[in-house]
């Protein structure tokens, strides 16, 4: 079917080549002209036919103005659909926005990363029936090719609430290998930690696709020499705590996770300066002072 | 090859079994005569032809006893083979006793579960490389297919120690993945629970085997109705928090999973009585009396 | 000086009466018509002289209604004060609102519970300088006779921030005591557990007053038989860690409280049931079902 | 009454003058000639007369190696005192292999720091009725002036469990008054954290000795700029946890705290270089590389 996309990056694009490789008519627009396939959103919606289905692929930090932007050059039965990192709280706002001009809206999570274009998106997407199933073509091509990654997981808002959760868990699944890959290294009972690692791909309780990544790390890199002890977090993470918080979910692995990427980025951590000094305060204890 | 195997149970039983399948000549022991192919330790001994390979695969408590009575039984150049869950520190003092009398000692962590025999086994091994080398034939039968699943570890004690790190990290991951869960459930955005769980086999960052499985148990019981909350922990969760304290490593995630499964255990947990008396105390705030 | 009092409770109640003791005119109006000094909003700015001073001691969920019915009756010069447990982030706006109108805003973070009418409340204010110097009178009297026990913490909404924070350490003081009392119990190596806490009281690192309260409440209930497992939390502790999360501080403690009250109220936590189900499925180890 | 004092150090001098200050007969001994009464433990026993008490205040690594020196130059009847820092489970080897020679065992936890001299000393003993109250006029010196602050916990070990526990609470006090610290620093609402803590001296609930010293350290350096953030930890936290997992006693706050000690002390940590490594796998997302 015919789908316009806006935004070119390293997810949009690779989605519009996989959508292109199974025939479906896809429409590009990207600011940036080397990769755009028009030279306008004007442009864009004027090669779309009504009905238009566009799939906003944008930083989540626009997507807002990317709608706004949009709006004016729908009509009424269009779809948007925000494939994009956007809090799921974002969603229902946007889409009361747009049904009162006739216009449907539709959350997909999308996760896969850089894979995604060999080995399909698992899509987990939000809104109202009518509109997901007329968008299955879609779908259908941009998921993985067994029977598993793709749900419609409720109404507005629930595809990124899904996609949402499924970061916060990763985050947890992620910090869990890197605890039990630190205490292999300095206990030094196990004499090859990649070795071991790479065993447990097959057979072990905790084979998993993070686990073959890890391993693949480890083989390009043995010692992490090349990757700083420092990691970013995203919204999600933020986002799947706050949630929990909310609804009174003990959430003590996730949260733990996120704090540890907090932590990493710290040089001086207010609160260690503060415990060295409680310490020198009642105990005479030394303190380093640098 | 010919192996002996003492300890016939559900893990024994099911190794025997696959080795047989594959040729092996094993002869089995168990205290219930029903399922053993011989009436004693001695006699197990007697039906093997030296130098003798024998495989112990009985509960952790009941290891060393079962070691003692077999010992007086072997001779030099025999291989004891410990593929039990026992603590890794129990490993070089029996590897010492038993070289004493010129017996080969090798530890065995084998993950799998109900599973291995249809699966096969992940074998982590510790030994030394003589002693693990002519034990090859049967790791070969018992691990999975692939090329991954086994493991040499280390020396003696390094097999048991991956084992205990492989099952922290699996008290990590399933803890991730039943706060997700639990979110999901609570906040209500998803309409169908069990369905996103499913989507996410494929596609996603956070596929694996216990979300496969996870995805099985709600396939059984869409609501869990038939499981308590109420989880045990055996050793190895336990021995990862405290091999992370001896080398300094911190361990918020896998830590907190295993206190989860404490928490789960307790009807009246005193720190929550002495929380809610300190509330009464100095906020005059109600305090349930039951 | 002149005070009006808008909510006469067991905070509210117990100030106006410390007012009264040291001189100050305090109007106080409750829907309570049985404690209230005044018939109406109406008739308590009425009975004050401008420019009035108004402190206002409502449960937060009602403090916005009480100002925006408070507002019409009020004149340029008078200020409000909001004493309540309001999310800091309520203030500015209110701020704003009133400033419109010439009327001031001040912020007080209130501490000290049923104990601060003899001992006096802990003080954390925010607003303007002007605000805050003419009602230094209030404040002197409200806060407790030492050095300490009153600050001017910043503008508007500091102070409610720095009760909000100091109820976030509450949870983490609590809960390590809680933590300490529980390990003492289970372990059964002290033969009497409230003679040691009582013993701490003084000369020890961890010497409190909520430690004294810990005390004073195995006084009255040597096992804390007549208290439930099971702890309430209010707004602040979930902002502190909301706040956490926003500006990236690893808070793994408070959460920690936090979380644990959460989970004293769970009957079946779902995720805890996902980890029995999960132990079922790979393990075959069998699940409580009740 | 007389007292034999081993190891006059920081804990052991003072102690030994406040009990001097009182008129007790105390016969140091230490090492360091420059400091030490007599010339050798044997003239240290000479030099006291049957039965004797001495207690060793040494630090832990040396206190079974001091023991073992002083025994034979002990007799029936006397005392010897561990008030160190001994792990709680080497009392009762200690005890019973000298109660073999007829001599009495009791171990005391120490608190108070370089402030016990002048404000006495908390003690939590443990041992048989009979050597504690042979003991009391010493305790009766060494505490504080107060009601509180001496207790006989339990039989051999209980004062070292005691004491134990009281550093495992301690760690969780400091973090979570570290926490909010940071917070306050983090989120700039409050202008001035200094005095906010200090306000919090008096009439809060959070009032404590450890916040008399965290606002002590922030008096004599404001941003504790003097101060790495860099934390220690001594065997006491340790144990505390390793207590908690032995007991089944959910441990959150004290583990996290132990933990982020730990984490204070890494430079480039294993686990979150895996995290970025795992980050770049699935997402392309830059590390960074230094």
């Amino acid at each position: 079917m015919q789908l316009g996309m806006v935004g070119l990056g390293r997810m949009g694009g690779n989605m519009a080549d996989r959508l292109r490789a199974a025939g479906h008519n896809v429409v590009g627009y990207d600011r940036d002209p080397a990769v755009s396939n028009v030279a306008s959103l004007a442009e864009l919606t004027a090669n779309l036919e009504p009905p238009r289905a566009i799939w906003i692929m944008v930083p989540a930090g626009v997507t807002d103005a990317t709608i706004d932007e949009l709006t004016p050059l729908l009509g009424e039965g269009d779809i948007v659909i925000d494939g994009g990192n956007s809090r799921f709280s974002d969603d229902a706002p946007r889409a009361q926005r747009l049904a009162g001009l006739g216009i449907g809206y539709v959350d997909v999570g999308v996760s896969g990363g850089i894979w995604g274009r060999e080995n399909g998106y698992a899509l987990m997407v939000g809104g109202a029936e009518e509109h997901v199933e007329r968008l299955m073509p879609i779908f259908e091509t941009l998921k993985p090719e067994g029977e598993f990654g793709f749900v419609h997981a409720g109404p507005v808002g629930a595809g990124h609430y899904a996609k949402m959760v499924h970061n916060g868990i990763e985050y947890g699944l992620m910090h869990a290998y890197a605890e039990g890959y630190e205490l292999l290294l300095k206990s030094e009972q196990v004499t090859n930690v990649p070795q071991v690692i790479k065993s447990w791909r097959e057979g072990t309780v905790i084979r998993s696709w993070l686990l073959d990544l890890l391993d693949r790390a480890l083989d390009q890199d043995p010692g992490l020499e090349g990757v700083a002890a420092y990691a970013e977090d995203t919204g999600e993470g933020r986002w799947t705590v706050e949630e929990a918080i909310k609804h009174a979910v003990p959430m003590n692995v996730i949260a733990a996770s996120l704090f540890a990427r907090f932590a990493s980025r710290e040089d001086e951590a207010p609160s260690l300066k503060a415990i060295a000094a409680l310490r020198q305060q009642f105990g005479g204890h030394a303190v380093k002072t640098d």
